[in-house]
C-alpha cells in the first residue's frame, strides 16, 4: 500500500571565500546519489579552476569535495537537477525494532555523540515519551514536543551548541532541532541518523538539518522544524550528526563572505504548470540506506 | 491572619577529618540566630581544642566560625536547642512584587549566580510558568514541576551540578532541586535565595537545603523536594546559592573522615507527649531579613 | 613611600532602545562615588522623561539606577566629568594575606561565582602558579598567563560564557580575560572582584571589565588585557562577577539599538596641555572599600 | 629498518551483572582479530546459557557481543591468549600527512566526536604546539604536555567528563587522557582515534584506553599515561571516542556488580623465563587498518 510522491528540483549555492593562507576545504554541498534520488544533471564549478577531489566517506553517500585553496579570494558553485522518489508508508510499518534484532550497521546510531549526549537525556526522555504508543507515533510525539517548547531563533546557537544546551536553552534553529531530536531518539534505543539538505521554501533561503529514524527496517524522515515539506528535501548526507556533515570543513584559515542559495519546483502538472510540494503527516523514506 | 506554629528541636552535628596539610576551615553549621530562631542552648567543640573565630558575613544572618587547624586528626561538634516560630500567612499575602517596588537589597536575588544560571533558562520558565497565576501559586507550581520531572538520587550528581545541568539530566539531590527553583524564579523576576538548614526526620540523617521566594514584603519558604516539614527548618544561613553556604570550606588539604547529624523534636504537648512536625501547603515564613 | 597620580577625565554614554513591552530597566553606567574618585559634575536624562529610582545595592558603592519604561523608543544619556586619584605603592605592600586573617566582608570574594567558577579550577592553578612568589607577582603572573594564552577576539564569546570555558576555549573579551583572572585568584586563596568601569582609549569605544585583588589591606587593579592605562578606569561598580554588574538589566522585553561612549582626558599641564593617561606596572588602587 | 616485538599474553575478564529488568547487552570486551593480533585460543561464556551474537562494526575491527538478558544474575566471562607483533619504526616514517593526501576512510577522525571536542580547542592547541617540528615529535610532545599538566585520579571524572573539561578541570583516568590527546591531534589536523584494550601491569587491574593518530599512512599508537608498555596492548577496539566502544551497553535496567580482569605475560626467551613488556619511547604500529 506504499505509495511514491515523485518532484523535481533544480537547486543551486554559490559560497564566497576570503582565503588568509592556503587552506584544504571540504564541502559537503552536493545532492547524494542513491536509488530515491536521481541526478538528472549537475555542475560542480570553482573560481579560480582547482583541481577538485570526490570521495564517498565509507559510511554513507555522501559526495565529499577537497580542494587545497591558495591565498585570495575563492568561490564555489553548485548547480543540479534532482528528481525525489519519496515513499509514503502506512503507520504500521514504521514499527519500533528491537536492539537485538537491529541490522548491525544501524546499531552505531545509537550511541551518543558531538552534539547529540542521549546518554545525559535519558531522564527526561523517560518522563516524556516512555508512555507514548512505540514507532511513529512516538518519534512524531518527541517532534512535537520539540517544536512546541523550542523556539525556533536565529543568533542564539552557534557550532557549540549540543543537544543538552537545547534542552536547557530551549531555542535554537534547523540543526538543533534535528540533534535534539536524535539525542532523544537515541535515549529511548530508537537508532537516529542527522541528515543535511536542501529544502524547499526555507526563507531566508538556506541549507537545511532534519534527522531520520530507524523503524520498520527502514529510515524515516523526520523534522521537527516544520519549515520544509519532506518531499523536497534533497539529501546531501547522513551522519551522526553535524560534526560528519558540516557543509564546509576549513583546514587552515579563510572566511565565508557570501553564501547564496537557490531551489526551485521543476515538476509540473498536465497542464504545464509548476506543482509546488506539499507538507504530509505520514510516514516518508527516501534512501533508506 | 497569620498565625504561628512554634516548635523546639535539638540538634547536633560531629564531623571528623583528617587534615594532611595546616588548612584553614569555614564552617557554615550553627543554627541562624533571627527573630524567629531563638535559640536556647548551644555548644560548639572542637578538638583539638583550637581558637575558633566567628564572623558574620555582611549579607546575612549566617554565622561563619573559622579555624585553622594543624596536620592530623580534627573533629568539631556542634549541639544546640533552639525554638522556631513559623508564620503561617493567607496565599493572598504571598503576592508578587513589581521590580520596581522591590526593597534594594532584595534585588541582588534576582541575578544569576554560579549554580543557577536563571539567564539561560528564560524560555523553559516562559514556557512551563508564565500562564500561570502570580505568587504564592506559581512558586509552587515551579515546586510541583520540580518534585514531577527531577528524580531525587544520590550519587549522580556533585559540587560541579548546576540548574542548567539539572534541566537536562534531571535529576539531584536537595542543593540541586532547590537551585533549580532559585534559577526558575528569577528567570520569572521573583527574587529567590538559597537556605541550608537542619531538617526533621531526613533518611539518611543530612544537611538539608530549600530556598526562599520573595513574595508579599517577605521571604517564603520553598522546598521542592517535600522531604521534611517547613516548620521544622533551622536555618543555618542563606545565601545566592551554595557557593555561598557550603557548610565547610577548607583552604588547604584535608577529607572529611565522617559525618554525624541528628536532630529530634522536644516539644511537648500537654500530656508531655513529643510533638512531630507536620507538613503544611500553607505559606510559611521564618526569619524573613 | 605611596604616591598619586591624578587624573580628571569626561566621561559619557547614549544607549538608545526600542522598547517592545513595558519593561523595568536597571542601569549601572554612572561613575561609583567613592574617595578616590571625586565626581565633579554629571547628568543622568532620559527620552522620555521618567521618573529615575537611584539606589545602592548593599555590598559596594555602585549607584543602580532604575527605571519603568513603557512600549516605544528609549534613550538613556550620562555624561561626567570625573577626578580619579590612583595609589601607586610598593610591591611590598602588596602581599597575600593569610585566610584566617582577612577581613569578614572580603571572604565572600573567595567563593566561586556564576562566571567564575574557581572551585573548577584548583588544579591549572597550582600547577601554573603554585611555585610563583606570592603577592603582587603572583597576581601579575595570571595576568600575564591570561595575556599570552588567551586571544582578545570579538564575536567569539557571549553572556554565557564563563572562566571556565576561556580556559579550555582560549579568547575573549574584557569581561571574560577578567572572569578568569579572579577565578584563578580565588583558586589559589586570593579575594578577587569584578569591577566595571569607563576607560581610556579603547578602540572601539565599550565599556570596560577589570578585576581587583585583595593583597596587603586593600583592593589592587589588575587587567589582563592591557587595552587602557589602569589610571583612567572611571569606576562604574564592583562585584562578584558580572552578573552583578551588567550596565543594563531588563526585565521585560527591549533590545538596544545604539550604544555611544566617550572618553576625553580634560587633565592639563602647567601649559595647559592636555595630559594623556600612561601604562604602568606599579600596584595600584583606587577606591578600596 | 621496521622491526617487530612479538608478545604472547593471556587475557581474561569476568563481569557480573544484576539485571533489574530484561536487558539487552553490547559487550566489546574480546580481542580484535588483525594481522598483527593473532589469537591462539580464546572462549567465552555465559551465566546463564544464553544465545550470543556476534558482529562486527562496519567502521573497524571490533567483534561485538550482543545478548538479550532475563531479570536475576548475569555473568559474562572472556579468555584467551594473543600473540601480538609490534612494528617498531623509525622516527622519520611518522610524518605528517597533508589533509589532501588522507586516505578517505582516514577523513572521518579528523572530525570533532562525542568525547573530543577538538572544534573548541583549537587556540590552546596552536598555541602550544603550532610551533614543534611536525610528525611523530609534535604528538609526543602532546602526550608530554597531557603527561605533565593532567593529574591521573580516580574518582574526580565519569562518562559525562568530556576533552573540554579535561582541560579545564585537569584531571582524570586513561580513557580522559586519551579523549584529549585525540581532542589536540585533531584540531591540529592529525587524523586521531580511540583504542580501548587489555594493558599489562595496570594497578588496580582494568581495561584500558589509549590513542592512535595517523602519520606515515600508518595508525601510531600513543598513550599519554605512561602506565604500560605499548608492546603490551592488546587491542579490544577502535573509534571516535569512547561513545563508539564502551565495554558494556546495557539497554534496560542492571548493575554491574563485579568486575575481573586478568593479564599475564606467556612469553619466554630460551631458558624458559617470562619475558616482560618494556616500554618504549619508539613509533609504534600495530594492526593498522
Amino acid at each position: 500500500m506504499d505509495y511514491f510522491i515523485i518532484m523535481r528540483f533544480k537547486i543551486g549555492c554559490v559560497l564566497s571565500y576570503e582565503v588568509y593562507i592556503s587552506s584544504t576545504f571540504i564541502f559537503n554541498i552536493s545532492a547524494e546519489k542513491n536509488e530515491y534520488q536521481n541526478i538528472l544533471k549537475e555542475k560542480l564549478t570553482v573560481d579560480p579552476n582547482l583541481q577538485i577531489k570526490e570521495f564517498i566517506a565509507k559510511n554513507n553517500l555522501t559526495r565529499s569535495h577537497m580542494l587545497f585553496v591558495e591565498q585570495g579570494k575563492f568561490d564555489i558553485a553548485y548547480e543540479a537537477e534532482v528528481e525525489i522518489s519519496s515513499v509514503v508508508h502506512n503507520v504500521d510499518d514504521a514499527a519500533e525494532i528491537h536492539t537485538t534484532k537491529l541490522p548491525h550497521n544501524v546499531i552505531e546510531y545509537l550511541y551518543p555523540s558531538r552534539y547529540c549526549e542521549s546518554d545525559k537525556l535519558i531522564r527526561i526522555t523517560q518522563k516524556e515519551f516512555a508512555n507514548i504508543p512505540s514507532g511513529f507515533s512516538r518519534v512524531t510525539a518527541i517532534c512535537n514536543w520539540i517544536y512546541e517548547n523550542v523556539e525556533y531563533l536565529f543568533g542564539t546557537t552557534g557550532n557549540m551548541t549540543s543537544a543538552y544546551d537545547t534542552v536547557a536553552e530551549r531555542a535554537g534553529v534547523c540543526r538543533d532541532f534535528a540533534h535534539l531530536g536524535i539525542a532523544l531518539c537515541r535515549a529511548l534505543g530508537i537508532p537516529a541518523r542527522f541528515c543535511s539538505s536542501y529544502a524547499y521554501g526555507l526563507n531566508p533561503p538556506d541549507f537545511h538539518a532534519y534527522f531520520e529514524a530507524y523503524l520498520g527496517n527502514s529510515w524515516y524522515i523526520f523534522d521537527p522544524t516544520r519549515l520544509a515539506p519532506q518531499t523536497s528535501f534533497v539529501k546531501i548526507g547522513t551522519g551522526h550528526d553535524a560534526a560528519d556533515l558540516s557543509f564546509a570543513t576549513i583546514i587552515g584559515n579563510a572566511e565565508m563572505k557570501n553564501i547564496e542559495i537557490t531551489m526551485d519546483s521543476i515538476s509540473t502538472d498536465e497542464n504545464n504548470n509548476i506543482i509546488e510540494p506539499k507538507f504530509t503527516t505520514k510516514p516518508i523514506t527516501s534512501g533508506h540506506l
